[in-house]
């Protein structure tokens, strides 16, 4: 598939949570914390979708939700809550969320 | 400085749009062109900050503007417009393209 790691996402509008974060230099966990977090969130009612790329210390994250109950949701599920708490105390330097209601999209995709 | 990567952002409402892209193997101009493109777009009357990464052919940049118009105008700059077809001929197999409004957001560092 000419366009595998960009998520398929609904008509507009539908919502978007951006997490960037900086990761310190410890692992303990995090690889499986990580992926037990995507495959958590591909689980809960209101998911859409997930593209997420790490380029050495900085990370962005961008998961799409159908509307902002389902994210404050998947926010508050309890194994998600520990990840985070542990995010703040061994993976991240630093991070920012930000919840967006995606407007417009348009899309490309290279004719074969 | 621990958040270096992320985007120093005011406070919300403010405008986000999420270029999730799959590069094509074709280097020719691309990373000249790329650098080019954050340079000409932090000039730009609203361009409020950009944050980037690119983990092996996917990458994304996500940009934040002070309102939509700042967004259509930084679309139609001449320079742009070009770089945007040499991405289509060259450089992406796919992107997709999300304007979105920042209804909220909040940040972690890491205590020193």
């Amino acid at each position: 598939m000419a366009d595998a790691g960009i998520a398929q996402t609904p008509k507009t509008p539908y919502y978007a949570v951006i997490f960037t974060s900086v990761r310190t230099p410890v692992d303990e966990g995090y690889a499986e914390t990580a992926e037990r977090m995507l495959e958590l969130a591909a689980q809960q009612p209101g998911y859409l979708g997930v593209e997420s790329t790490r380029e050495g210390a900085v990370g962005i994250t961008v998961s799409y939700w159908q509307d902002l109950p389902s994210i404050k949701a998947w926010k508050a599920v309890a194994e998600h809550t520990l990840a985070q708490r542990l995010g703040r105390e061994r993976w991240y330097r630093a991070y920012k969320t930000r919840i967006c209601r995606v407007e417009d999209d348009y899309a490309f995709t290279r004719p074969a």
